[in-house]
């Protein structure tokens, strides 16, 4: 089964449990708008193939890694277009959850998309206690206090912050954990995963700066001209426009170099440079369009 | 150590891990001012008082339990007091985060409690990994979807429900959790326990509709009448004033005939007939005096 295939399914089965018949019909259905169709999973795909790198990958515990990373990337997005929040109209080519379904649903379907992340490590749980639990400390930590993704968000809030601190925070973090929880769902040592995982995320915020400023908000799905419209700090405002791409290169140049040793070092050492490539390229075409 | 010390001191030791000085200040401070002062803890108290009536209670597991519970229980209430839901000003007689805070903050705030309560439990299956990943099925489900909390609050977006449905979700979930947790928490089968946390939670629930309906707002810290402004199911609503206490009465009693059999089951019995007196005198006396 391709990757993408084995993430829908693993994502498919895990929101089915949820919102089924059980489920409050416009909860349920706000749930799978946030998640399906999905953008390009970058997270859960590194998970597994991390995972699939290793010798010992337990299918069931990766299965549910990487779902439950996908699900509270999913509910970031949700709560962060929020009117409160960014304010966006539109995210994957459709109007934002809380346009579609109210605020209310997309305040309650951002909740319950984090807490089915740990529903899914839960069941997992159950053949695999150590290592699930293992993951629900990577996990749980890339996204809470006082280091995870929604610290990251809560640093747009204060009015000084450090760049990297905050890019690590925002985006860095998660990435660090899907690289983590690859490495640990497979019963490997999950510390050496760290740095790759916080590398990929540099590089693909830095990507993500310059589509902000640069690309056509039909083909990437989103708004474009937030940072400035927010005077949130980014590599653009701070670095400038040539010198935000010269930083994406050099990172994705680091990048590769922190595959850690491992018995499918060159497979996965491909597909990193594939996919660093694919939003990288997208981000400097972009600007070079401009 | 009293109850309520060691519910605060567990609860201390979670935030501080949190929201310490790694954490954006903002953030920070919102997620105390979220959880401290508390309210009546019935839910960690619950949870503790379950615990402590089985044999082989594990004391850190039982704190990540309670806490984790109540964390869940505050984010609830950050969340539902937003202007998108309830739109409350107070919340235990102060402002409620939003204001406090704004709204950003507040959503911010609920993720990052919710999320803590998963890091909490994170950190108990470091040490005990089948019980901490029991504890996080049991928690994660009376939270999510299909039946918890979330679900319960989406119940009031659809145009009908079933009230007993409706308030099982809303409330008897959360509460059934805490038993369930307590028991887990001291290696004990949390099946049995179930059904003694939703009597409670029902009779909580139907306490809160009286107290909606005649409380003096000053004295409950938050506002009433709310059942009535948003058109929400509710026990007064459907069964008038006397069939409400009648039914508060009566479920009063079921649940202390709800007290599985285990070594504490005469103290416990005691701790719950004080709790439910508490709670339904107050619903009572709010009516009496209207």
């Amino acid at each position: 089964m391709h990757a993408e295939d084995r993430i829908d399914a693993a994502l498919k089965r895990t929101i089915d449990g949820a919102a089924g018949p059980a489920c409050p019909p416009g909860l349920a259905e706000a749930m799978r708008y946030a998640v399906f169709p999905g953008g390009h999973r970058i997270r859960p795909q590194l998970c597994l193939a991390v995972a699939m790198a290793q010798a010992g990958s337990d299918d069931a515990v990766v299965d549910a890694a990487l779902s439950g990373i996908e699900l509270l990337h999913c509910a970031s997005l949700v709560h962060d277009d929020m009117p409160c929040f960014d304010d966006a109209p539109t995210r994957r080519g459709k109007p934002s959850v809380h346009l579609a379904f109210g605020e209310s649903q997309a305040l309650l379907c951002g909740d319950a998309l984090i807490v089915l992340a740990f529903q899914t490590l839960a069941a997992a749980a159950q053949s695999a206690p150590r290592r699930a639990g293992l993951l629900l400390g990577i996990v749980s930590n890339g996204v809470g206090a006082p280091n995870g993704i929604v610290a990251g968000q809560a640093w747009e809030c204060e009015s000084a912050v450090a760049l990297t601190d905050y890019q690590r925070a925002k985006t860095g973090v998660l990435f660090a954990a899907a690289t983590m929880a690859g490495a640990a769902a497979a019963g490997a040592d999950h510390e050496p995963w760290r740095e790759l995982g916080e590398r990929i995320g540099a590089a693909y915020q830095v990507a993500d700066d310059l589509l902000d400023r640069f690309a056509d908000p039909l083909a990437i799905g989103k708004p474009v001209g937030q940072d400035a419209r927010y005077d949130r700090p980014n590599a653009v405002g701070e670095m400038g426009v040539d010198g935000a791409s010269r930083r994406l290169k050099s990172l994705i140049e680091d990048t590769l170099d922190a595959v850690p040793a491992c018995p499918g070092r060159d497979d996965l050492r491909a597909l990193i440079a594939r996919e660093a490539g694919r939003f990288s390229g997208r981000a400097l075409e972009g600007r070079a369009a401009a």
